[in-house]
This record gives structure tokens, sequence and C-alpha cells, in this order.
């Protein structure tokens, strides 16, 4: 595979600084590290449902997770990842799409191997990265569909955003919300969506369980949307069984664990806060807020590349370059809040590296 | 999803007749029933790897493949199963393919929801589904490539297919073999094109690992060929990560299962030998003949929808209506080869609803 820009390329950069994958600690993906309990036991049994196809209409799937997040079965999407629903989306709106970036290069690449016209707009990183409405109302005829990520990757911020969809609501245009980190916002239920799908039909929104619940490899997301036409067009082109029996399985039990969700959302409430705290300590950097799993970083005096290099050769530790992100440059990079542990040895090395 | 006809569809079958899903023995899809000795050790394994992101790259995996294959890593292409190449490969090659039906019906739709032009040329029914070379080489010009399932589903008898190849390389076309029931015929190497692979990049052959290996959940299989420019325009349009922890992990260990092999390769020479002697004793149907692990059976009295629906109502037995496949019709069915025990259980009831 050609570089996509992505992190996570442990395996790549254990191999150019000739160290041990396993010794690597990864802060450039954002996974929240606690492990649900009696995963083990869930697996095993998603293993004897691997001897025979999933379900191609994932009917248990999408009852699961119609309860967690209480929405009408019909309108949920499952997908191998929340990458498989971001590709067949584009296949399936209109022909033109606005981007909010920087952002997550994805969105993007999908739609430009879908042919859609696209219009970047930048979010102001000198004000927080904020959503400026009377840009996107200026830029309104230029887009069907408009994508915005909240909390945004890279910055993590979460932003209200009724006013946007009330907008686009106005105009007779798709919003579409990449909300794969809301679960790790302390007021999830104030900030997302969701409670509008069922209401409004230009809104599609995009879900991950695999990041929250820290099973990337499992390899399971959702789109939610209740416009039949979208709906319609995705089935039209979605291959049959991308899902693996394991994730369908596991949507038993994981969506009820109400002790992880509660305890999980606890945590990066307090680690954020010691996170922010400590890495402000550092004078040469500025250090962004953050609602979710990550933390933005501009270094006034290091560029990224050099500040990367270093944390490897001095920490194993692995962070992201966050210069290929559009509208950002080489003084950003891009940290995950992971154990407590782990934290304090980033930002012991960051102290090291860059002074107090 | 719409219904795109395929087997396996034990939960919709269950609802409809009140039973139980785990009650119905599914002879409509074509698994290997033997589970691998340490299965569960491997993918406990695997549930560690699911904590991080998979190998954007899977370099493990190819390098794991072309131990297996005999083939150099950079030909081998991996997918979430054989469908992710299937679809990846219609974007990739030219604007017209032939396909040799009747066939699974994959194929098609992927060729058309990638505006591909398509011919479909009829294997003969009355004789033993043989390809036609004459018949192929008389519409030549109709196609950039061709694609033959091999052995063939739904019929299961192993061609050999080195004039074919032939043919098609003088013409300056690609061949496409889905050899995903390879691993169950009796002389495989000498019917797989795999061995010409690095030879002729005209090639392009698709294998699965998940239904010899008995594991349709986990989601795994590959495209092989040496063509570069399809190489190319595939990993353009590549999803990243479309292949889950336990898949990747579970490489590492499959394919060195000698003794699980040898022993569900020599149960199917066994197995089939004793399916088509008990089914032939049937004189009110024909039998075709197999090199691999599901038959195709033509009734002269009954429809497949009649005896469909008396096998669930009799013996809760789920087989496979193939009158959906081009160029057959309501008088075929397709029955996989299971475990003696269940294939006892289905015999006994065909001869109780058709007289011996």
């Amino acid at each position: 595979m050609k570089d996509l820009g992505h992190g996570a390329n442990v395996d790549v950069i254990a191999q150019k600084y000739n160290l041990n994958p396993r010794d690597i600690i990864d802060f450039s993906s954002n996974i929240n590290p606690s492990v649900i309990p009696g995963l083990e036991k869930y697996i095993l049994e998603g293993l004897r449902a691997c001897t025979s196809y999933p379900d191609i209409n994932y009917v248990n799937l999408r009852s699961n997770i119609s309860d967690y997040i209480n929405i009408n079965p019909n309108f949920i999407i499952p997908g191998n990842g929340a990458t498989e629903i971001i590709y067949l989306m584009m296949k399936s709106i209109g022909k033109s799409i606005a981007i909010l970036n920087p952002t997550f290069s994805e969105y993007e690449r999908s739609a430009r191997l879908n042919n859609l016209e696209i219009t970047n707009i930048l979010l102001d990183k000198n004000n927080n990265f904020e959503v400026d409405i009377d840009n996107i109302e200026a830029n309104i005829d230029k887009f069907d569909s408009l994508f915005i990520c909240n909390p945004n990757n890279p910055n993590g911020k979460v932003k209200k955003i009724e006013n946007l969809l009330e907008l686009l609501q106005k105009h007779d245009k798709l919003l579409i919300v990449d909300e794969t980190f809301m679960e790790f916002v302390e007021n999830e239920e104030g900030y997302s969506l969701i409670k509008y799908v069922e209401e409004y039909d230009n809104i599609f929104i995009l879900k991950a369980v695999t990041k929250f619940f820290g099973l990337p490899g499992l390899r399971l997301g959702y789109g939610v949307t209740s416009n039949e036409r979208i709906i319609e067009n995705i089935y039209k082109y979605k291959e049959p069984w991308t899902i693996n029996s394991f994730a369908d399985n596991l949507s038993n039990y994981i969506f009820k664990e109400e002790d992880y969700i509660k305890n999980s959302k606890k945590y990066y409430i307090n680690e954020r806060e010691y996170m922010l705290k400590s890495l402000r300590e550092i004078k040469s950097i500025r250090v962004y807020d953050t609602d979710t799993n990550f933390i933005l970083i501009k270094l006034r005096q290091n560029t990224a590349s050099e500040l990367k290099n270093k944390l490897i050769e001095q920490g194993k530790i692995l962070i992201r370059d966050a210069s290929n992100f559009i509208g950002l440059d080489e003084s950003f990079i891009r940290v995950a809040i992971k154990s407590h542990e782990e934290n304090e040895k980033l930002i012991k090395h960051m102290k090291n590296l860059l002074g107090d």
C-alpha cells in the first residue's frame, strides 16, 4: 500500500530504528488502552460463530447498535470500521462536498476516488479551530454535502454544531459528522447529533465501535442516517460479509458494559486534565484544548520530524507528525492519551528534550 | 442488504420456519467442517494484536501467504475475503469482461457496479459444463478480461485450463481465475495456475483462506498477479485496514498446519466418493461430478424450491436452491459436503423424499 500518511506505522518505525515493535509506545494512534472485562470469553464465543458465514443482513448486530444509540435499526449501516462506511457514503451522496480541514485524510481520499468535487474549508488554527459559520454560508453554493469531524481529529475539541445543522437544513444540504471520538467527550449527549437523526433526513453520522472500546483490529464501525435514498444507494454498492464474526458476536456484550463505559469516560476526564496541565509546563510548545483522547501540540522551536525522531531514539516513543494535515505545517504534532504510566513517560521525555 | 441470492441465509430460514438457527444443518454454504488444532490459542493471541491497528501494509501476512504458495509477496494482495479483491479488481482492469456461467454471482454484480461491459458465456450443462475454447475464441473481441471459477461454483468440477491461458495470452487478454475451492482438489498442483503467475503477467488469481480452513467468518482472501499496472491500480483504490487482526495473526499458523491440510484433502477424496455413490442411488436426480466440497444436482421430478422446503420441514436441512445461477433453472440444487454424519442425514432425507 502506498503511504497514506496515517499514524500507527509501528512496524515501519521499528525496522527503521532497529527496534522490537513491541518495545515502542505508540502515541500516534488514538485508542483507549483499557480492556473490556470478559473479552477473551466473548472472542472464543465469536470463534464458534466464525465457522459459518456472518449474517449478510447483520440483523443481530444492527439490533445491538440500535439498543445502544436508541435509533431505528433500519437507519444503522454496519461496516468494516468507519472506513468502509466513509467510502460507501461517498458513492451514495451528491456530486460535491466541502470538508472542514485540518482533518482525517481518508475523507478527501474517498471523495477524490469517487470523483466528487471537493471544497476544503479551513478551520482557523489561530482561533482554536472554531467552525466559522459565516465562511461556510459564503461557500454554500459550492457543495451538496459538508463533512465535519466532531470532536475533530487532529485537534480534539468538541463543538456545538446545531447552528451548522440549521444552516444546512435551510439550504437543503447534507451534514456528515464523523463522531468516532464522541464517546470520549464528557457531555456526549449534549454534543452528539444522533438525537436528531430520526427527525432530520439531512444528517449522516459515522461512529466506530473500536476506538472507544480499544479494539481497532476488530474492525467495526457504522453509519447512521434516516435518509432513505442514501441508505438505498449504500446497499446498492455494499459488498457482502464485510464484518467478521468476532465483531458481530462481540456486539452482544460491549454496549452493555456500563462500568467499562463509565470508567473510561471518567479516566479520560481526569487524564486529559493531567496531560494538559503537565504539557503546558513546557514553555516552548502550545497545547490545544481537547475533549477526547488525543492532543494537538504546536512546537515553537523544533520541527515535528525532529521531535518525532528524538522521541523514538531516546524513549522508544512514537508520536504523530501532524505536518501532513491540510492547513497545518511542520510545527504540529499529535499525541494520544494512553495509560497514566505511559503518559508520564511521554511527558518526562518531552520535558527532557524541550525543557520545562 | 437486499437479497443478493446467496446461500447461508440460516437466520432468515430459521425465522420463516420458526426454528432455532442452531438446529439447522446448513448444506447451502461450502465450508470445511474440520477445525484447526490450536485455533483457540491463536485467536487469543490475535486478540492481543487487536488492541492496535493492523499493519496497513500487511507485511507479515503477505510473507506468510508467500511462503504458502511460493510467490513473491509483492504479487500478493490480501483482502477482507476474496470478495474485497473481486471488487477492487473490477475497478483496476479494462473496460469489458467475459464471465463463464453459471457461476458465483458476485463477479457480475461487481463488474456491473464498476460499469464494465459484460459478456456472459455459457458453459454447456448438457456436457458437464466443459469450457468450450472455440466458443471463447469466437467471442474474443468482446472482452479485455475473462473470468473463470475453477473448480467452478456451482458444479464443482475442476478443469485443465492451460489452453485457455494460451489463447488469452495470444490475444493479449487477462485471465482471471477464482481458485478459492482449489485446495479441495486432489491434484491441486496439476490444476492451479499459481505456478504461472510469475512468468505470465496476464493472470489474476483469487484465493480464499477461509473456505478450506473452515473459517468464513474470519474474512481472509487474497489476489495474486505479477501485473504491475493492475497491482498499482488496486492499491490506488484499496481502503486501509480492511483485514482484521485475528486473520493477520492466524496467518502465522494455519498455512503450516500440514496434517490438517493433508487430512482435509484425504477426507474430501473419500467423502466425495461416498456422497456421489449414495446420491446416485436416487433414480430421479442427476448428480454432477465434483472435485471439491459441494455437489450440483439436477432434479427430474421436483423443483428446487419444493425440495428445499421439504428438507427444512422434515430434516431441518438447508440446501442451496441453484435456480438463480445464470444458465440453470428451477431443477437445480447444490449441496455442500459436510461431516460424514451430517452427509448421511442429508442422504437419508433425500432418499425418503425422492425414493431410491
